[in-house]
């Protein structure tokens, strides 16, 4: 995988505009009954003809086999090497709830949980308690002090929040308490190295505040703490590119997730709709615009085929209002193929398109993996389509004399 | 991209012979009346013919997106990483000319300028003085004596020339003195790290120097001094891949390039016919024969989609003269793509083949982008083309036990 700092003195400042559409979960596969693939079933006319005057490949998320989740789908699209800049899991789940997470701050993912009356596991989700249980029991936490940092606690939804704790010196490098199984006791929170001690200790008695807190509770009345991350530390898009870029998207992860690789986000409404249209009111005013498409990889998730094709369908009359903008580098990609028959990400190559005045097209008939695989981009690794993008817009110049 | 001394253990002597036929701007883009590239519109039976013989693929220069310079374009073909090994301006430019450049050497790009007599630059490229005018002031300049290096200056053309500065503990990492724009004077060289305040010292001793000798000069009365490089550090072709390559070019760049990567020259005349008869002529003597073809990437880089079509025409009867040779291995490789539709290099994938007895031939149609797509080698790095013909001539032994 390249680097992107590599090529640092090679990325130019140009006019010229890009807009990255990334359509979450694009890939699929083969419907048993059809040996069609979503993209294939689907009436997607505006998609198919824009392949027909574009450059076409497939691009592999992180290696081959390997499936992404959101956060290294979409880092690796934005040109970040995936296996070196990782997320974890509390920080995604964090920005998911567009909890602001700065370079510093440590976050975890927190469940309510049952003990008993020696402070055994009873429930490890505290009987799935709904949202209106549970976010008072959040406030009633985000209240506790411990020296030296602030503590947040957000509701996330059900059973589950997050914990977000800010200040100097703190480290994301302890052990979470879910002992995973019932019949014991939470486990301690433990340093995985020296630095870390500080923020065991700050967890440790955060745990112990919160189950005083809780302790009148039925079925919430302890928590449990996993996944503690901070940010990793990405070299800003805009300053290694030259670029000028912002993130449009309706759902907050995907805007966390911009704003990680360093792009500011325009706010906008909450659909698809809401977001080119945001894109053609702002389009004058920068050069990169990352815009996110949603409800494919939701459908697939679901693992409902039809509903897959439905929203791959609904996205296609939205094609020709982004290229009403001209843009002079209009690419589709995906973070990770979402096949409905898997109900799940998957490994797959992606199909992907470059639309520039230097693809004069290659007469490809459609937009879908099958003819991908046949374009002249071939596959390659989803790290490298912002290069393409940067060559096709003038703004990536000659290496080397 | 692949270090070609991992492999080193593989390497094998035999006596079976490789040529690898280097086309300058080999690859070309559609233009836009006909939807045919150079190599599609061209008459080319011979390599067409060829390409039926053998296997077919496209190699990307340095990554996808990126458009190399002839430096990196041609390290790349020889194996090696050509974002390792870099070569910087002023060695590139001497070795353009033919400069005889050393490890440790140091050179320059150099311009003759106008200052006034505050010493602010008036015309940073001296009224672009003509070689006449230039070569005895560079001869006035060759004769500086700087302590502990020897200093020579040579003549390119016009306004520019090539300043070499060869002794112990010099450094490439100072900077130029063009401060790029006029009414101020030109810059001083500075050390860009502490070992470099030699190599700066020097520089600005030599400065001080020329100004003086070029005083009374009514245009190129003062210089400039830009792209500070040593040679990089090459591991010799002949000793990592166990060969004894050879480099014959019309062109001096490419004989530097070749030079470079550790290759012995062998004299040729200005044709591209000429380097064909010294091939015929040495070819019992070595075992990789590397043989470069420039006029295609000049109609190129010229913007002359005609001129480049019948560039690659005039190479075509060369193709059954060096067959006629009967090498083990026949490659066709190109260092770039020169789209005549662009008028300069360009980052698209480039046509390659490689003959052998081991290439029954795939029945690929003609030598082109399209068809080559379609080839059994597929899209792979250009760093890893000397390990395909090193296995077609039986010279890369089996890998681990």
């Amino acid at each position: 995988m390249i680097d992107l700092e590599v090529l640092r003195d090679c990325y130019t400042s140009t006019s010229s505009k890009i807009v990255m559409l990334v359509v979450d979960g694009l890939g699929g596969l083969a419907h048993p009954d059809t040996g069609l693939s979503e993209l294939e079933q689907a009436n997607i006319p505006n998609l198919d003809a824009m392949a027909g005057q574009s450059a076409c490949g497939l691009t592999t998320p992180v290696l081959p086999g390997v499936t992404p989740g959101s956060g290294p789908g979409h880092l690796a699209l934005f040109g970040y090497d995936p296996l070196k800049y990782m997320i974890g899991r509390g920080a995604l789940e964090a920005l998911g709830i567009e909890v602001d997470l700065q370079p510093g701050d440590v976050a975890a993912r927190g469940n309510f949980c049952t003990v008993d009356s020696d402070g055994a596991l009873v429930d490890r989700r505290a009987g799935r308690i709904p949202t209106e249980l549970s976010a008072p029991l959040c406030e009633r936490m985000d209240r506790i002090e411990l020296e030296g940092v602030q503590v947040d606690v957000f509701s996330v939804q059900d059973y589950r929040f997050v914990l977000r704790l800010r200040g100097p010196g703190l480290s994301e490098a302890v052990s979470g308490t879910d002992p995973q199984v019932t019949g014991v006791p939470p486990l301690a929170s433990e340093a995985q190295e020296p630095s870390a001690e500080k923020t065991a200790k700050l967890v440790n008695e955060f745990l112990r505040q919160a189950q005083k807190l809780l302790a009148e509770e039925e079925r919430g009345n302890m928590v449990l703490l996993r996944g503690f991350a901070q940010l990793p530390n990405l070299p800003p898009m805009g300053e290694v590119y030259n670029l000028d870029p912002v993130g449009i998207a309706a759902y907050p992860m995907y805007r966390g997730l911009a704003t990680v690789a360093g792009m500011n986000v325009i706010p906008t409404g909450r659909t698809f709709g809401d977001e080119v249209e945001t894109l053609h009111k702002h389009f004058d005013d920068h050069d990169f615009f990352f815009i996110h498409y949603k409800p494919a990889d939701a459908a697939g998730e679901d693992g409902d085929f039809e509903a897959k094709v439905k929203r791959l369908e609904e996205l296609d009359p939205f094609i020709p209002r982004i290229r009403e903008l001209n843009p002079d580098v209009f690419m589709v990609a995906g973070d990770h193929a979402t096949p409905a028959i898997m109900a799940g990400h998957s490994w797959h190559p992606v199909p992907f398109m470059v639309h520039s005045k230097l693809t004069l097209g290659e007469g490809i008939p459609a937009f879908n993996e099958r003819t991908c695989a046949q374009g002249s981009i071939g596959r390659i690794p989803a790290t490298q389509i912002m290069l393409m993008a940067l060559a096709h817009a003038g703004k990536l110049a000659k290496f080397g004399p």
